[in-house]
């Protein structure tokens, strides 16, 4: 029986003996590897942070003591270490299996959920500042990987951990790599810090006086005599924590469980908020891994010896992505002045390729969703042609600055929100499914969705040169195969396509729920109902034209979106009707108004929320009934 | 004649004498002096500008160069200086007359236009960038006040200088007063440094040395030579944005024209990007804002001996602020675990009543909203009860966090939105026309208006002790003056309430438009049409039962909220008929689709876009004829 086997809690991590921590460690390296080469996830993060997670739960007593994970997707120790090792962690990220984040309503051992990076100091500082005021004594601890610090929040947070707290605890995790390769100064300076010679020589140090002292009472001590000893590096090492008034530590190693569970009872006692800054492999264990980080920050199901994937998607059908970062390419070529911008997405976004040709026309910002569209409305102001890439749920950082920089000022970015829709295995942080209500008020702002990727390059072309503010939302994962053209042409904006003609309903579909909307057609036809399919391509302008002549055809109008039912692309033509008297009955049919959970597929996901063609065909049938 | 008369751009600035300048800065001030204390505004930020404006138009050149002010609402002085002195700025922030921001549609030497803080470092660089790959060789100046810097973008942006451009030019104007009172580590930082005595000689050696030497050529000795003097002092100094590749110039004094000018020229030859921190005095040449720079942040009218305000509203009808901050404190004061949240706007959201009388229930985060969100979910989470007070257009800022961090985990946390609908003055980047529509599909999310004040004050109960997600958006200014209960009491969360009944529409106001629906009535009673009111309270959950008792009543419903037509609370009427297969004809009564600008009041934009009593009750006749 192995050792992970037995672990209940963490009161189980806690009475190992130092060798069987070593072998915990490796089982739970096997768990993990088991899992994601099956299910996918974040690999990388997860087996870098097993002595870090390790260490947690001997020196903190969770759910007492709180553990706030940036982003949380590196949990995945945490779950195995807090009574989550089972069925459900073998099905983690499918349906009926664990959400592969942290989640408040999954265990009381989350203290906070998250999903987006940047926000664990300020939830960390809430939980800290609450149990100040109701005469707690828990430890809060917030796990940050370095990339959080390209995030704005975290720098919110950080201004204002001094004047909030005194017992704090943040565990800086430095793997040198966030999601793309790190960028920007602020991971040069870390890197600065690492390589350091004076690093290992006050390591050594700083661990034997650690063993020699006992630990709390001497921690001031502790303080005056490394600052003698070492002033010079550590004034740089701290000089950028010390502003914001913490103290710092490190940087130690990420892997020696000893180690960390001495720095973090150091840092368990201190008299003032304070900075572990730990140095840690991401993928430690699994050679694939290490060898190609970015692919195995968040991975598909992979083969274990060889990292190729598992999962075989028809080569010959291109993801939305990389149509989207293809098309980009072909159209920057053409044209020095358009340039992709993406938030430490490069691969995800399909911006790759443009990153790989062109670098010049390329900027990767970091986690940075706010600044990467004021920085793209600034270069629009000047003449140059951006296209931002930016996940829909991460675009949800960016909806002022959607606003106030650039639809304001009518400037021409095009945002590609890839991920709109759901995003199946990561769930609810990550389903694409507000955009549209988001950002449909916004005045000057276009937006629209393609029935498939090659509506895709159309729309991005058309985007490109509009001279307004774009946005084009698309869902995770591939197209839908069919040919597309060598190069992209314009589209007329606000004009939909009519792909049938019915007299009983109109469909008017969004995006990729055309291709659900012809098999709800036919499914319909066999019941003996004439069902027209709109291909409407655009949720702003809305094509009204077409809308008023289909609207005195059909007997009732139904949309289709993958966008929730509130403010979406049918509350659109919901609005128009209002405006323009018609009464015709409107079926809005999208994702109901609740948190999608994660799901093993965007099949699943549908079956269950009742939007398969069968599903949709009942609804519409039973709209029929209902409006006669 | 005076020297401000005759300057019809910088070019003339930069023609005048030593002496004249000096005149010139005087005149400035009182010109603004002149008009603000008429037309209120942004007194104190542009009295502290004056000299660093006529600096920068001295050393610079725009429309070529770009000099981008974050917020903008220190750009008064730079308006007087290119070409705006006149009529139009004598009706700044009125109908007619120049916006109280900077606004690329303006004038083509306002490089990027501007309301919210912490934009201008990404917008700028995305205009060095743009400029680097177009071969220009234009400077780009971007001008923060220190509270800047406690926004996340900033840091966000600050990450990315140095890989983006060698050529930028950040001036901080430190005036160790954002808004309020600064808050954070940063601030206390600055203070330190501006305090240090090696300051003093710090200041005359570099001003000196920069008389002798040849600017330009003589950058890097400088650099090295001052290093070596005055090593300690630039470390520390310079510490925090080194790490950002940034060299680091200052502080002085930024009331001398003419060390400024020497400086900036400096900063235009240097090979890297540069900081150069200046110190001013908010509200200088004004005794009644120096001595109370909260109030002269951003003032009513005022006189300008006494600066007592010159518009008296009716004491006895109090601000809807105030009504919220007063029942806040009343709650507060018998419950020891609610608290206030704001962002840098104490005195603004009423939140300055807590902070008075009960400061260990309140915090001030600084311009960080984001931040503010998740610190108040992570409060929540430990069973604080928090209520963040955030005007709704800066409510844009924290979308993500709402649903990421509070709906999603369903946390407690109450967001009081002042500033939902016009803010007459300000204009579009200060309107809260999209709070609903960016929210409303945010699941779990309770969202609700007042219609007066003592609603508010039940409205700000209700949702402390609720246990949900809720958010509350109230306007701008006085309430309606009705009398409000010694203690508020417990709505009935989705309970909307009828006002009176009628046969042919039925008018569901949001409220403040409840007062407006009121005088619609009587209006149409005259004309015959028989038009009933109801205060719909709730946007989410809407009244379903109530709607579904009425819609069957009247000929038509309306809907008439202080909110954008597209996606607000008549497109969550229009969504809940298109649901229930209801066909009566929905009037969506709201500001249209367009960025509404400033204006004189509140009056003259509802009268310029149809709102008034009138206006709503000609488009309601109209509707009912086309109904019938």
């Amino acid at each position: 029986m192995s050792i992970l086997s037995k672990i209940q809690g963490p009161e189980d991590v806690k009475k190992l003996s130092k060798q069987d921590l070593k072998i915990l460690a490796d089982e739970i390296r096997g768990e993990i590897i088991s899992v994601t080469s099956k299910n996918g996830g974040h690999v990388g993060p997860n087996l870098g942070v097993v002595e870090l997670c390790i260490a947690l739960h001997r020196v903190f007593s969770t759910p007492k003591d709180k553990i706030v994970f940036d982003v949380s997707h590196q949990s995945y120790v945490h779950k195995l270490l807090t009574g989550r090792n089972g069925e459900k962690f073998k099905k983690l990220r499918q349906t009926g299996g664990y959400c592969g984040f942290c989640n408040r309503a999954e265990s009381e051992h989350d203290a906070f959920g998250a999903g987006h990076a940047g926000t664990a100091l300020s939830a960390a500082l809430g939980l800290a500042a609450a149990r100040d005021m109701l005469g707690g004594d828990e430890n809060v601890i917030a796990v940050l990987g370095d990339a959080a610090l390209t995030n704005g929040i975290s720098f919110e947070a950080l201004n204002n951990i001094e004047s909030t707290t005194k017992k704090f605890i943040l565990v800086l995790n430095d793997n040198k790599m966030s999601i793309s390769k790190n960028v920007g100064a602020l991971s040069k300076y870390f890197n600065d810090l690492i390589t350091n010679p004076i690093y290992t020589r006050l390591y050594s140090d700083m661990s034997s006086f650690l063993k020699k002292s006992a630990v709390g009472r001497s921690v001031k001590k502790f303080g005056s005599k490394v600052m003698s000893e070492t002033k010079d590096f550590l004034m740089e090492a701290s000089s950028m924590f010390e502003k914001y008034g913490l103290r710092y530590l490190g940087p130690i190693d990420g892997h020696n469980i000893e180690q960390l569970e001495m720095y973090l009872n150091f840092c368990k006692n201190s008299p003032e908020p304070v900075i572990l800054h730990i140095v840690t492999e991401k993928g430690r264990g699994l050679p694939c891994a290490l060898k190609n980080p970015e692919k195995f920050h968040g991975a598909s199901p992979y083969n274990v010896i060889t990292g190729e994937n598992t999962e075989h998607p028809d080569p010959t059908i291109p993801l939305y992505q990389d149509a989207m970062g293809k098309t980009l390419l072909k159209i920057a070529r053409k044209d020095s002045t358009v340039v992709g911008i993406t938030a430490a997405m490069s691969a995800g976004t399909g911006l790759c390729h443009i990153k790989k040709e062109l670098p010049e026309q390329f900027f990767d910002v970091g986690i940075a969703e706010e600044h990467a569209a004021v920085f793209s409305a600034g270069l629009a102001a000047r003449g140059i042609k951006p296209v931002a890439a930016i996940y829909s749920s991460f675009m949800q950082r960016a909806v002022d600055c959607a606003m106030h920089d650039v639809c304001l000022q009518n400037l021409p970015v095009t945002f590609c929100m890839d991920r709109a829709g759901l995003s199946a295995q990561d769930g609810a942080t990550h389903h694409g499914l507000f955009d549209i209500a988001m950002l449909r008020c916004l005045p000057n702002a276009t937006i629209m969705q393609p029935s498939n990727e090659d509506e895709l390059a159309d729309m991005l072309y058309t985007s490109v040169y509009s001279g307004k503010p774009c946005f084009i939302r698309y869902p995770r994962g591939k197209g839908e195969g069919v040919k597309m053209k060598e190069f992209p042409q314009k589209l007329e904006i606000g004009k939909a396509e009519v792909l049938s003609e019915g007299g009983d309903v109109a469909i008017w579909a969004l995006g990729n729920m055309v291709s659900v909307a012809k098999k709800v057609a036919e499914i319909l036809k066999e019941k003996g109902i004439s069902a027209g399919v709109v291909n409407a391509r655009f949720v702003k302008p809305l094509d009204e034209n077409l809308l008023r002549e289909q609207f005195g055809k059909a007997k009732i109008v139904a949309t289709l979106e993958d966008h929730s039912v509130r403010g979406g692309f049918g509350s659109a033509v919901s609005e128009f009707a209002s405006e323009n008297n018609i009464a015709t009955h409107i079926e809005i049919i999208g994702w109901k108004d609740e948190f999608i959970p994660h799901g093993s597929s965007v099949g699943v996901l549908r079956e269950m929320y009742g939007l398969t063609p069968e599903a949709v065909a009942q609804k519409i049938e039973l709209a029929l009934k209902n409006a006669k």
